[in-house]
């Protein structure tokens, strides 16, 4: 049976394309979802892909997955760094989560230097625009092989 | 055609007339509203007047009015300090939005001495109750002249 | 006529029992739940217990009590340490309110160990599990004699 | 008799008009004051409008207006970030004091960001250019009805 | 053999009754002992009820309950907020100690807003005058069962 | 030859008797004024007394004092907090100054409980009202003797 | 009937004439005493003189000056810079209490630049030598008259 | 021609295998060297590989590449948490770098959440043991693309 | 026609000779002022030297220059440190300003060892003496050629 | 004649061998007194050893160590961290006085990182267990001799 | 006989030319060496320049320069902000060190806001590109003399 | 066979005997390095001993005591203070290493009042200048034993 992965965009991820086309790429969220979506096929995945602005929902969804999915890819958006909530249901869950951002989020404002829900993920991808999420999908490829 | 504006009343501001008096007035926020919509009346705006608690469905409000509206009046209440996820979506949108406070925040607690939605506002306005708000209406007046 | 209490579970508090049972304890939310509805009942009080991991919605609840509710018993979670919007609704409903917390917060990490909203309950209780909220409801029955 | 406001310009707003007109505009300090004066008198204000690079002279000019004037419009300019002798003088006289900043000083160097006289003044409003004076005798109108 | 407790009041509390009565309630010490030993004797425990200004003589205390008492309720008064040597002697002994104070000291001055020794205390109760020790010796009763 | 001491009063204190009068006192400066002139005759001292909003006039003053006075009393009201020109002034004269407040500072706003001042002078004296500036000439009397 | 004095020295003062010179000066305690008792007797004060390196003996002798004692002088040595628990006792027995120093504190380590119990004091009085003592006598004298 | 990589690994790293193998894991650099070059190769990508514990070393090296290196994969070891001169050297040579960490350097120690060389990276990947560097190749190869 | 300077001595830099000549030499400011004056003729510039401790004054001088000067050499004494409006100024201006010390100001008080004016001056020139200003001339020569 | 040392062991070193032994060891405080005894004496010391939990009265025995004492080995337990007036008390009798802790303390807890003693003793020793005090002991041999 | 000058260049300093010409101009080091070497030639000194990117090779030749070298010209480059160890090195030789920077350092980042070894050289220079090399030269000349 | 030791002496310590004797005596390095090594034989080691002015050869020599070395002695001068990189080495490889320095490095400046290295040895010894190494050998004896 296939392994299943939850990709969860947090907050304003759905303005993508229209949002600083310079930080966050020109795409739609609609076309970079499809390549999301090709490249977890390819990689044999299952997955499911969502996007809220509201964090209890977020929350919701990462107590969803408990027994459901295998793996996580979230960009929690501007919760990134202060949603202690977040952070205390991804380490509730026990499900590997990757955390994923379009930019470098280091090199912004400084209160985006520090990430509350870094310290319970597995790791980080920051910087790569889309590619970000891919590249978290082959992380958590070799995580969970 | 009337230019738009939408009024977004952030968390606990339903309370208005129970909450505090001595800081927040004693009329209930529907009289104010009715005073924000003669005055939104008289300067020729077509209006919307919102409120909510739920920090994502105040995102999902600014980002609905892409498109539709010319001007944001928002009274983020104590969202005002830590919400970086109202300020991206602020700053996603680039609609003129003014920051209004019922209350001279600065000469609060030391927790509301600092907005982080600040920097991402056209302008703010503080201290006035009720009226903080039509003169925000009227300071979008001349902006969107 | 009974005095009313209302219970609020903030976020992450329906996983406990799954969540690192060291700090919160094996027996399920709904199992706690029994014990304090026993307790309520047993102390002559009518109540109320619910759960969300929504920010907003703890706020209208806290909003609805008025006028409904004599005491109110709150384990913000997370929340705890950044919900200003809680906070002030707590203020703003002039309900008492005690802040529990099933583990001794400050024994853990550093951003627990600031409460915000603790400021504008009549007290806190931590670091008893389950008993902290039977702790509280007996509090509240000293409170509201 | 009319009621009396003072209009206090502080450091550097003598070369609004050459000084980084995409902060300030291009228009002269003569050229906004003849407007101030023409919005006070149409509101049915007696006013003095006056500029100084002085601290002292500020205070001075506060001082004065103790039996004299009805309401303050302060741009302090920088002295907002380090003048605690302007705070104490507006604390002092008990006239209400507005204050007005052309920019969003929030929005700018991390020093801005802090007014250490808004914990004495009324209200504030920042960040409409000229007009940010043009609101604030309006808000004068409303407080002095 | 009856369980035995320790209920120890640090420094300015036998003041109690003089001191802020708005804070610490208007009874003294001496009857609100009686309410504690009272209570202490219906819930089954053997108990030493102490007070004292000095530090070093509550960690003499501290030390000399070893192997000789089950449970410690500590109000630590100012103590709380600086003496690491209480704290290295709450951790030392290993004995639960339940940390109690009057009135909620997170909703006072700043400097009464974190405990050194809550890290080493089973848990803690603040905000309900008397009662906190009461409710504390109720807890120890669960903790000890 | 007589000893002359030079009183300065810094900004805002020509208003005391206006303002704050709980922190204050009720007498006029003048009236202050007169008992600081008896006091320092009745002492022995030949002074003069001076006040100026203007932190540029202080330190010309305390310039002047070079060769002509043998000791200074300065309430240097806000500028104590920040005016490291004044802190200057104050060393390079090496005339003995003594630091006077109407108040206990360090019982008031967080920002009054530093004195820039305070390193550079022999002493301070704060919290007695108009005593303050005759406890001064009293210990100037001493270090002069 | 005479009014009383408690004059309090704290920690390492013992010491003085041996500790430092250039900071306390030479006079042994005794000395200083003997300066002390016979100006407080000079303004026709009762008066009691003690000195103790134990911050709880220093409570419980502010304690023991209820109802017996009309003012204080206190030189809390360097319990001024952290004893939280000094400072409740003063604030607990509500007689006027004046701080003093030997040494100018502001200009020494940066550790002696706060004074936890200033807040709580009447007034302050440092840099004097042993005659800050006497200008406290004569403050108090003013005070209390 | 093909495009070439540099690979850096920083200080300590040359014990991989030996150190925290719970953090590093257990397989020695060479072992990883050998991955990470038959990943290169299979990408198509010229490369070298150097490892040094010296700071002014891994800045010679960044220089080196000048003309001659189209991407870089740098593990900077503790120097990613103090060194400006390797931060301004990545800076200056203007060739995509990507920052690697085995382990997820937030969830560690307090002085290992911030990189001084995240801001001058085009992004960066940590927590994924030696996959960390294998995702870096992946993601340059998209940048390169 | 000759490049015209202005050479601005800020706060106390009138007592130079008198104040500390360890660190500010022991020539007067005339004979300073000398030696500027013969070194600006032979660099062929047109000059004029002022002092003032007035904040305000100096704001003044620099709006003066507008027009007028050509590059400006200012010792803004402890102003440096904290005038945001001198910096303001010089900022509005836009006239090439060298900032300079006479000591090295990051080897004394640790309140010297920011400057609030450096980020808006061309550069800074500190710690020698008399030549710091020399060197400034030398410094502006090359700048304006 | 012999040279004396005062070895002081402060709050809760009583305790040694009963308090986390994987930190301090499992030897009791008087098997360790035997070893620094015999050490002591065969290094030709006489000596004697006390402690206390009360830091008043490791002051009055620093006191009396005056003229009778020539050097001192002090563990001042947690007191290391905050006693201020341990610290004076150090500085004031002018002995050597060498800092000792069984546990490196630097690698604990934060507030275990800085000693408020050290900049008054000659040196430290930390880290050894019950030999960091025989080094203190062959130190003072050395600084003695 | 000559005196002799060493003038280091610090990390990335020769890439001078490539890197950020807006900041840097665009000269090679080469050309600005050249430049030096003439500057220093007509000034009557012998010197030698030296570049390295290794904090320890700086430390080497500062301690080189021992007995050798009459001064010392060091752009620290990022060393400037961290390296303690250059710092003491500068401090242990003994020879007048004047510390330069191309580019106004308090105008950039701010890390680069404080030199650490600026409290142990002579004077700064900043600002001024590769003339504040001359400079530092034309400075030495003075104190030299 | 012998045990081994590696003694370390890091940047400027090369220097001693010429470096401030006041902090670090008079000898040379050499004559100190004589009497480790007479100590060191004396305690029945073998040894080397060495210098390095460079982060990255401690760091070499470091990890090349592996399976060679069974204790060291560092003092690793000013990297104490910032070099994360040794402390990953200390920690890396796994040998006891003790801290030393000539000089009680918390009674000097503030950035010398933390050590980074120190959580990762297993202890410290500072202020006892030479002797401080032979502690520390003697210390190494014991935990060798």
């Amino acid at each position: 049976m296939k392994q299943r992965l939850l990709i969860i965009h947090g907050p304003n991820i759905n303005l993508t394309g229209m949002r600083e086309p310079g930080v966050y790429g020109s795409e739609s969220l609609e076309q970079i979802n499809e390549e999301i979506a090709a490249f977890c096929a390819q990689k044999g995945f299952a997955f499911e892909i969502r996007q809220s602005n509201h964090e209890g929902q977020i929350i919701d969804w990462l107590h969803g997955a408990i027994g459901k999915i295998d793996g996580i890819v979230l960009n929690a958006g501007a919760y990134t760094h202060y949603s202690y909530a977040i952070r205390d249901a991804i380490a509730a869950i026990r499900i590997p989560c990757v955390e994923v951002h379009f930019s470098n989020i280091q090199a912004r404002d400084d209160f985006r230097r520090l990430s509350v829900i870094a310290p319970v993920c597995v790791g980080s991808i920051a910087g790569f625009g889309k590619h970000s999420y891919l590249l978290a999908v082959e992380a958590l490829k070799k995580i969970l092989a």
